[in-house]
């Protein structure tokens, strides 16, 4: 049997509205400049490794496919072949999308913001159809329709993940392709706690830092042999993570 | 039966050896700000036409691959299906890429100039195997080895260009998806030149402007019921083919 590809995953660089300290969820806001920045910075660092994706899956949100399309510009590997899926999207974030983070824990307190932004099956309240920040009239989700979520917590994320893992990331695997997967804070950490058997608990307290490419070496059972990954820029990495622990104290 | 997807063309924007007067064929240069200004308004004419692609078609060079992201990007259809060929690539130049283009004229004379750049049979002298502009090593042709040209003229790029015409875009247009290629100047012009039924004599006078996208309606024969397809702006169309015509008077 053939090795497996690696795969490698990058979650998108800083966006317009993370600048701007509002809940984005799958409101299709571009990367700020500091986002493009970083985006090039992760192609550079796969062109360094030496780790050249064959092909590319992305969710259907912009700041995921820019960062792909720079990250792979910056790689000499804008060639490749290209995947998106609504299922690689970033966690729905129901009715708080498009609100500003701080005003959100000032109203409802803080213990109700972390619930929504850290529990593992607690949902915020659903969007209303046809709001300013809602997607039922968006022409990419319009094949989905009895899928269409209208808030989801991270189970849900990782529910609507896996069948995309299964049937299309682990055949190009398992063809020998090296993937990189682009996309979100929560489908990343979606797909991490499934590969290294992060148990719901312990799953809120990974945080995936963006623009540093991770890599994992995979065996045959599509176990990690290198549990947790590898960062291609381990010390930002670690700075970046020791950053968000320290976040509020 | 359904009806068949509209077919929209897209030729990339100014690279920057086309601001340097060099022969480019398969040489993998960039866009110039000039042509990635173009590219974003190839994308604002689509969204103005309500021509939105279902899925896109590009060559494997990086000029018409970011043509086709800005431009798609500048359309909100970023998030459609790609597919990618190097069967859309430009005219493989042979020997003649990397060089100035009046430095040519001046060597070889006019005539033998025109021949190598619009006659319909006549390829330049073949790019030596290794050489700095060749593409043995390049890795996205690994896998067509046996079919890697080393020089073409517009008879083999027509040759190479229809399987994908027939096997990849066509099935796309069947299924009722409105389809965008984003290639290039010679590509574009042997689809063309099957599309429109015009002779060899004849395409040698035809240009496509660039960044201007051109649509054809298509009947079930694949013969366009618009000949000549619809600029999606005429007016700068006419202008930008004037302009070619005059050269060198």
């Amino acid at each position: 049997m053939a090795e497996l590809g690696t795969l490698v995953l990058l979650r998108h660089g800083q966006s317009t509205w993370n600048a701007e300290n509002l809940f984005t969820g799958w409101v299709d806001v571009p990367l700020s400049d500091q986002g493009e920045d970083e985006a090039k910075r992760g192609g550079q660092l796969l062109a360094e490794a030496g780790l050249l994706p064959d092909v590319v899956h992305t969710s259907l949100l912009r700041r995921a496919i820019s960062t792909a399309n720079i990250a792979l510009d910056a790689a000499d590997r804008h060639w490749i072949d290209v995947r998106r899926n609504w299922r690689l999207n970033e966690r729905h974030y129901g009715a708080l999308q498009g609100k500003n983070k701080k005003e959100i824990a000032d109203e409802f307190g803080d213990e109700q913001f972390m619930l929504w932004r850290r529990s593992y099956d607690t949902p915020p309240p659903e969007i209303e159809r046809g709001s300013k920040f809602s997607q039922d009239a968006d022409a990419r989700y319009q094949d989905i329709d009895g899928e269409l979520p209208l808030t989801e917590c991270l189970k849900d994320v990782v529910a609507r993940l896996l069948p995309y893992w299964d049937n299309s990331i682990v055949p190009d695997l398992r063809a020998g392709k090296d993937v990189l997967v682009a996309a979100h804070g929560n489908s990343l950490r979606a797909l991490v706690k499934h590969l290294d058997g992060i148990s719901e608990d312990d799953i809120a307290g990974l945080n995936i830092p963006t623009g540093i490419p991770l890599r994992y070496d995979l065996d045959a059972d599509l176990k990690p042999t290198n549990p947790g990954g590898t960062y291609l820029d381990p010390e930002t990495a670690e700075k970046a993570a020791a950053a968000v622990a320290n976040q509020g104290r």
